[in-house]
């Protein structure tokens, strides 16, 4: 099973074509799109979104992440083996997080070997067509990973940011609106309970303040907060859009935008 | 074969996530789009949807409807089998339509046996990974639907507003407003005859006035009606949208707005 | 494999309607999306995007093409074969670029055979599902195309604006504009390099000027100009929506906008 994600999004054919291409190499391959609308070129929002939904699914699915600003520069394209699955990407830090705890991380490669490209001489703008949809497709029909170009050492890595200790409390960065205008937060369940002892807390944005985790989004009060399916922390409106009700907008991105973290 | 509608959009992974769940589950079902465009928790919409689409899809089909506001509350989760298909939903009025005539309503069941869920323990805020999808999964690949849970006897069902007679003449409540901006009201074509009796009427809303039913969109009117693919009364503008000409918002629903029909 | 090309957007179930007659003929079809949003009516754009997409599909793809104003007219619907492919839609334009070199034009017949419509009494409205989508599903599954319908002579064909050589220079008419705001102009690096005769040149629009062709979208220069993954001229912004920042607005198009190329 190969499966899609890019910043590409569905007005045009750029993804279609990518499919037909598969479809070309490997006819019974199975094609799922996780998205395709990762704001363009933001390779943050393709990480997080990346990283947090590969664990659904079924082991040995191959991933291709294409968002990719530097298309036809000397970026390196890549391919990473863990122990469940096989991710194709740019090496722009989309693909980072397998080095966390949990991936199970057994090799990074170069994806060179042009015989597995749908072009002996990919273009400069289009390496969805030209690289990654074609190794995605041999990959899924059985081509060796070895195969694919040397050995590497390293993965460029992202830098999420940080939740930042501060005289005023601890302020946990924002990861991610949804579209349900729900604002995710870079915090577990479990790193939560851990500053907050499981004691009282008040959260604070933009002149708002929740102080209590709600169990589902129905609720009495504007404005909640709750773990999600993701594991984190998220603020959102019960009966309507949480990032419009404080005034955030969806460019807004984790460097700007705070949650106050209030331990009394 | 299996097919989700939903209100998650597409720009968030949710969608792929359950397909990845089923997938895991039954890698050879079929999985169909019928659309995640629902507006976010408006059950009326996804009512409308669903009623007048599922008719053409094979017979055996499993339906997820997922657009959930009450996730996580005590709200039931059930599957409905009818002569035809199986659908699966939160019990909140979205699946209410197939008590209706045509259907061939079978069975309820409450969806509880959570051999099927996708953790023993389902979360509070993604019953469409947790539970609709790998339940539409195993279903698909052969579960018994009694296996499913107990029977029930009643289904939420939905108050879709009826058409109301005044002095003023029949006033007809909007179900829909489609992407072309075409406004699908709750009128059948047998039912318009029925009321004018094949004779003179006029339709107005919001000072515009329609004297005729076309048979199809190219008009030299700017306004014109018609009887739809879902055989509803629908009023289009041919050579552009009708909602924005007669000035009529997306979030605008039933409740509020009607169509006025005059017979002399 | 169908692949399936309309203006009908995803928020509603039109799509997903299709894809159920579809299964309901075919079972084992291949279905894949190019792309559903089109804009509204936008013959030239559904022209555009599939004259150029159509290639990188596997030999006996069959392509449903679904911008129909004209729908429930008299209008034609039409199927055409060429050399790789099957192309299906109604005949007013859409499909008129098999005429040109390469695409191996054998044969063109009227879509007539009710046998394979969906209903032997098509509606006005939408033969994306009563026509297209099961003519495609027979054919797919091996229906003779002949049976179709009579043999035709022609076909209706785009005017797709020409460049024109004015004394202020050779003025190149804008295509499309994509999801990234790239602008794409018709005009082929071969032609683009026959003109220019590899030497000095200067672009402008709109108050901007570009001097060089670059390779690849990242760059220092705020707008930039390539020979796009279509082997076409394309106005880009490396680090934005080049579109917003020259003013330009999603709907203008080719007749009203054009580049001017000017050699010194």
């Amino acid at each position: 099973m190969i499966v899609l994600m890019t910043d590409f999004g569905a007005a045009d054919p750029y993804v279609g074509i990518m499919k037909g291409v598969i479809k070309g190499i490997s006819p019974a391959s199975d094609i799922i799109d996780l998205t395709h609308d990762i704001p363009p070129q933001n390779i943050p929002v393709g990480y997080f979104v990346l990283k947090h939904s590969c664990m659904h699914f079924p082991r040995g699915t191959v991933f291709a992440a294409v968002v990719d600003p530097g298309v036809g520069t000397s970026r390196k394209a890549i391919a990473v083996k863990t122990k469940d699955f096989i991710f194709l990407g740019p090496d722009n830090g989309i693909l980072g997080f397998v080095r966390e705890e949990g991936f199970g991380l057994e090799e990074i490669r170069e994806i060179a070997n042009r015989e597995y490209f749908y072009r002996k001489e990919p273009g400069t703008t289009f390496h969805g067509r030209d690289v990654f949809a074609p190794v995605a497709a041999h990959i899924d029909r059985g081509a060796d990973f070895e195969s694919l170009g040397r050995n590497l050492d390293s993965i460029t890595t992202m830098q999420i940011p940080a939740r930042r200790i501060t005289d005023k409390g601890v302020e946990i960065p924002l990861l991610h609106i949804d579209h349900f205008g729900n604002m995710i937060y870079s915090i577990t369940e479990d790193d939560f309970r851990g500053v907050t002892r499981n004691g009282d807390f008040t959260l604070t944005l933009m002149g708002h303040a929740v102080t209590e985790i709600s169990e589902h989004y129905r609720s009495d009060h504007p404005l909640i907060a709750l773990f999600n399916s993701y594991g984190l922390l998220e603020i959102a409106a019960p009966s309507g859009n949480a990032a419009s009700m404080v005034g955030l907008a969806k460019g807004a991105t984790g460097e700007q935008v705070y949650v106050r973290l209030l331990i009394p």
